[in-house]
């Protein structure tokens, strides 16, 4: 308590001062430390710093010796070093079961998704093997599940069909997935090591719920043709184009086994994970469901020989382990740069959805998810991911949802999960044989309800309309143009809302709360009062430039008018001062410093004192640089805006009293 | 003195509270205002208000009768109507001597203009009598000079000419001008009407200096055709292309008549300007040094029949009043997409110019210009130029400070010098046909160490060195590029300064100042001390938005985590409580709130209480509908800083006490 009450007896002696000493007693104590605050860094160290801040071990001050250095940079790389010497066998334990349940689940998944993909099965399995083993021994994330998920396996084909169409040329086709792949991943690893991370935060929240719950229409749209058992189908993704075709497609004649496998194995993927969700120990029911769901149809089809009845299957899969694609690779083909340009995409929306999926579990266990060493290791796995026939992995939602349930306690849960997966790729895939596309169909189905959160859409619609705006541009983006348009409204709109509130900022007019020091905006605040005689005014902005200078002058000047004119005569002398606070003002540019300057010759013409309260650290230097504090003049300059006040009253009182 | 000193008073009471009440008693006071401030404007609110008072008269809030109301849209529109009235016999005098004044400087510039707008001499003239005229009673500016200039002639040939080639097909390329200027009109009155007037500010003070220095050089090198008389030119205006051009021109035969007649007349026009600067009584010589260089070297070149040994001279000038052009305006021909394109940056530029030039000068005669206004008088004047063989005029900085000079007190000195214009197209036009082209290069030439400013290139690189990076790349793109090479540059770095300072805003740690109750960043001011077990941590952004939000949670996550590292066991109770200062935080966003969310949570299991001070209108507007109040908790919302320290102070020894 000593120091607030001292605190008390100097404010005190702050706010009551002889009228006739002010100039003198009071400047040095405080008003005098904006004007002599220490330089702040340059641009150019501030450039220095970021930079050598990103490529600095990090950690404590105290040097360690060399070898100590070398082993703690391999355990930045690969912190299995770190987690694996205090691994247990319990955690193993759990981490075997959770990898079984994973891989019941991902199998199927893996094979409707590469379907998605325009792949054959076993590539979305090949998927499921590199990339978790990289993933494992690179990752920070304990319970993130990697392999192909389903926006980005739609992103992809949707993307590579323009250049190659898959049905004519699957050669042509993979090889360019391949690259696309070898060259997202080797995005993905630069992203990460040039800390260019805030890439990924340039999809707002809103646009990411936008953008996903389009995506996932435009994915269940495209299970129209598994579900129907469709032979011919459009190659668009959006809702025009694909309602087109299924309605063109019902003239034709069409099988109902198909729909009606569909239709059963949704339901009943759908009801086990209501049960589920309802009885948290049975919730390993939901996640083998696909796999039984697969299991049950591909029986039912070989009893009861319905393929021969116009029930679509798989046919033959590949079985083996995966084959090298090192030769697929085209880095100067004729497509690489069409490649590079989707390989960007593609890298962007992997590592969102991974980083998204990443961070919302690291922050329900408590622990710090290192965005640039995540994008690293997920950048390494699809690089090694498409050296092996494998396409671009990324964190799954729903996935990592079921290894959190399932108790995962590492990523020794995904070294579990490949090692499932690759025993199925080399025994059990002449099973695959007669499975229904429907039933691929309904599992992917099944997994899109997560995709799509309409109570944070209304939420977002509630908390703010310009984000509303985003979320619905990304939606609908995508549901009835593509994919990248649906990004490229997202962000033209994010952008532009940050340029319009730099654009017109707001302007408060401040008030004294009564009985305080303290002024805050009376529109805010409605029960603080206006100083009379002196103006207070708040510059909301926190870069005052050229794109908003001229409308806060024209804001200020307009109420000064409003005040001078509206008061008369005998009321002129009643605005004698104006005061900006400039606290919130970080950053000034040139334009901004002419404004300013503006504004003081046009108050002082109409004979009123301007006074700047508090200005930001880079906004105080470059006033004084460039000698706008001298002509403003340095005892018009205030560390608060109750200094201010007081100095402009005394300041009239002194020269009236002198008249 | 009587309201400061009771509020010192109860300073002192919010200071220094008994800690046992401090929930009961001080909360309601404050802190509680916070939560129940009114709910700020919504955006459908706000978007009225912007568009209900962009049509709203102007004025007070007293209802005038009907006829009134009429009048006062007239004096809207035509000012002339306003201060026509007051107007007096002596203004009129000063007007007619800075309207002939202005004449004699306009009649030699406007022939030069048109040169270099690639037009007969007689277009230039054409524009300095039809803009002026309807200038004059729309207009709000008192001592500009409309008609045509150097920057916007330049720009218009320059792009023009890449759509037809004005040496090739002149009546064409004159069609295209009258069409650019027409829409250059259209899209100058639509900026005006829709308040777009902020369009203008894009272009910022550090562009201007760069785009208008690269402008002059790339002119002035022009100029060296009709300096060295050379017949064969490059149309490109890149340094390059005019240095290639001119170094195989030189291998030709070329009259150094030509060089010696440009030479002269400069040096005698910068030297009358030396004398009019010198001695202000003198500053008609500079005035009229121009016409004086054209009678002069007209009679030097009649006289000795110089243009038989290779001098050229103008020739045939079409005598005569303006003729129409309505019928050259083509609005749906081949080439009005190109046209359109052309004029908005014509409009843009050239209301650049005139807004620039028209606030300098009342900020100087105190008296306050309507950007608004004077978009629609400058369309309306290119609208009219347009229909009568106008092309695009604006306001010229040298001419307006010549006018300034010789005293003009209205427009009406415009509306003097567009009748002298008129009586030289009427009668003069003969006698210009002896003129050599190297007097007009050499009048040109003079106009542009104005617009070349390098003490204020100098003052941007002090001050600023990002606006320098933007002065700069306007100034290189427009010298090595093209016009709009320069233009697209300096907007794509202004408005990249505008995300990037979006994108990382600064974090600072607060102290106290010792002995007040004021916190400042403790970088910015070293002697303010940190309090010990609150860290309390500023946010400097106007818009936390989610470019942002993750830089800034990260930020605070990183020194709170070292404080907790650093002070190891004893001393984690040390800090128990962070105070998130937001008063600068004027908006958030969905992405912001989230951010904030997970600071939160984060903090709470390291165990530590978050705390927020003075969050902005929108933001706890935004903060209360998203119910992140009722997860922080209400209690934990001050009003400043000094209030959320001592209360994490006092409920942490309360806590402690119970334990």
């Amino acid at each position: 308590m000593e120091s607030s009450s001292s605190a008390a007896a100097v404010e005190t002696a702050v706010t009551v001062p002889p009228p006739s000493t002010f100039d003198v007693s009071r400047r040095p104590d405080t008003a005098g430390l904006v004007l002599n605050s220490p330089r702040p860094p340059s641009l150019r160290e501030e450039l220095v710093g970021v930079v050598g801040k990103a490529f600095r071990p990090h950690g404590s001050g105290r040097r360690p010796p060399r070898w100590a250095w070398a082993l703690a940079a391999l355990q930045a790389v690969f912190p299995v070093l770190q987690w694996g010497r205090s691994y247990t066998l319990k955690s193993f334990r759990s981490d075997v079961m959770a990898g079984l349940t994973l891989a019941s689940l991902g199998i199927p998944q893996s094979i409707g998704y590469a379907n998605l993909a325009k792949l054959d099965p076993q590539y979305g399995l090949y998927t499921s093997v590199v990339p978790p083993l990289i993933y494992a021994v690179m990752g920070t994330s304990r319970e993130i599940a990697i392999g192909p998920v389903a926006v980005v396996s739609l992103l992809l084909s949707s993307m590579v069909q323009k250049v190659v169409d898959p049905a004519a040329d699957p050669v042509t086709y993979r090889t360019l997935v391949f690259t696309v792949t070898f060259l997202a991943g080797v995005f993905q690893v630069s992203f990460g090591l040039f800390r260019l991370g805030f890439l990924v935060d340039f999809l707002s929240h809103a646009a990411i719920v936008g953008f996903m719950g389009g995506a996932a229409i435009v994915i269940g749209l495209q299970q129209l043709k598994g579900l129907l058992g469709l032979s011919r189908f459009t190659n668009s993704t959006d809702v025009v184009a694909v309602a087109k075709a299924v309605f063109s497609a019902l003239h034709d004649p069409w099988h109902p086994g198909n729909f009606f496998i569909g239709c059963s194995f949704l339901i009943f993927i759908l009801a086990t994970r209501f049960i589920g969700r309802k009885y948290k120990k049975l919730f390993w029911l939901s996640a083998i469901s696909p796999l039984l769901s697969v299991i049950l149809s591909t029986a039912a089809v070989y009893a009861t020989k319905a393929d021969k009845h116009g029930v679509k299957i798989i046919r033959e899969v590949h079985a083996g382990l995966n084959p090298s694609s090192v030769k697929q690779i085209q880095l100067n083909g004729p497509y690489t740069t069409e490649c590079a340009k989707i390989a960007v995409i593609c890298a962007v929306i992997a590592l969102t959805e991974a980083i998204a999926v990443g961070r919302s579990f690291a922050t329900i266990r408590g622990y710090k998810l290192d965005g640039n060493k995540e994008m690293i290791a997920m950048g390494f796995s699809n690089v090694a991911g498409s050296l092996s026939s494998c396409y671009v992995a990324t964190g799954s939602f729903s996935r990592t949802a079921v290894n959190f349930s399932a108790g995962a306690r590492s990523t020794v849960s995904n070294i579990v999960m490949a090692a499932t997966v690759f025993i199925a790729l080399e025994f059990f895939m002449k099973l695959l044989y007669y499975t229904p596309m429907a039933v691929l169909a309904s599992i992917i189905l099944s997994a899109l309800p997560g995709l799509i959160d309409i109570r944070e859409a209304c939420n977002i619609w509630r908390v703010d309309k310009m984000d509303f705006l985003i979320c619905l541009g990304a939606f609908l983006g995508v549901l009835f143009g593509s994919v990248e348009i649906g990004l490229g409204v997202a962000l033209a709109i994010s952008f532009a809302k940050i340029i319009i509130q730099s654009l017109r900022p707001q302007v408060e007019v401040l008030g004294r709360l009564q009985g305080t020091n303290t002024f805050c905006s009376v529109r805010q605040y409605p029960v603080a009062c206006r100083t009379p005689a002196v103006q207070v005014i708040r510059i909301d902005t926190s870069f005052l430039c050229f794109i908003n200078a001229t409308f806060i002058k024209e804001r200020i000047m307009e109420w000064v008018r409003a005040e001078v004119d509206t008061s008369n005569e005998k009321v002129r002398e009643r605005v004698h001062s104006v005061v900006l606070d400039m606290s919130n003002v970080v950053n000034i540019d040139t334009s901004g410093l002419v404004g300013l300057e503006e504004i003081h010759k046009e108050l002082a013409s109409l004979g009123i004192q301007m006074a700047i309260a508090s200005p930001g650290w880079q906004a105080i230097q470059k006033m004084k640089l460039a000698h706008l504090v001298d002509r403003i003049g340095e005892e018009w300059i205030f560390l608060t805006v109750g200094e201010a006040v007081e100095g402009c009253l005394t300041a009239h009182k002194g020269s009236a009293m002198e008249c």
